[in-house]
């Protein structure tokens, strides 16, 4: 199960436009694998540790049973998705693709 | 323009798995415009101002120069796209697509 981990870490860290990973623990935020620097993982595991906070409990406020799955995040200069399983959540950070929406 | 505008939402709304659309004013959260009942567009309008209040202030802790272009949250039961603009929001909703994540 670990290599398979570090397998697919390797593929998305080869993929085009890649920028960088990490996983945070959800239980604090704190960044507990990642291939970018220290100071760039506590930030990234900030910023996201806080928005899918606030995202479970906004979705919830809708409907209790539902719950995030998924969050991509474009902005000027970076596109962030986020992954939340029950205890990590990985956090892939890229430049952005293509158009601005993919509708 | 206006006529532009409409067009616009007209594709939206018949477009495969969407659920409804509102407009809400960034000042306020308060939808504008909505194909939605009252209730509906008012919690979709409170999350989003809510999201994009939260996304924005993490991203520019990150960097004072970045912005929030986009915002894709995928629950277990939905899909939220979020493109803010100046003054307004558009917020689509719409059933899940595909698998859970385009990487």
């Amino acid at each position: 199960m670990a290599a398979q981990i570090e397998e697919t870490l390797k593929r998305i860290q080869t993929s085009d436009g890649v920028i960088g990973f990490v996983i945070v623990s959800n239980a604090d935020g704190i960044p507990i694998k990642s291939n970018m620097d220290d100071a760039m993982s506590v930030r990234y595991a900030g910023l996201v540790h806080q928005l899918t906070a606030t995202s479970q409990v906004e979705i919830q406020k809708d409907d209790p049973n539902d719950k995030l799955t998924y969050l991509r995040l474009r902005t000027k200069h970076n596109e962030i998705l986020v992954i939340p399983d029950k205890h990590y959540t990985m956090v892939v950070i890229q430049k952005p693709t293509g158009s601005r929406s993919p509708m």
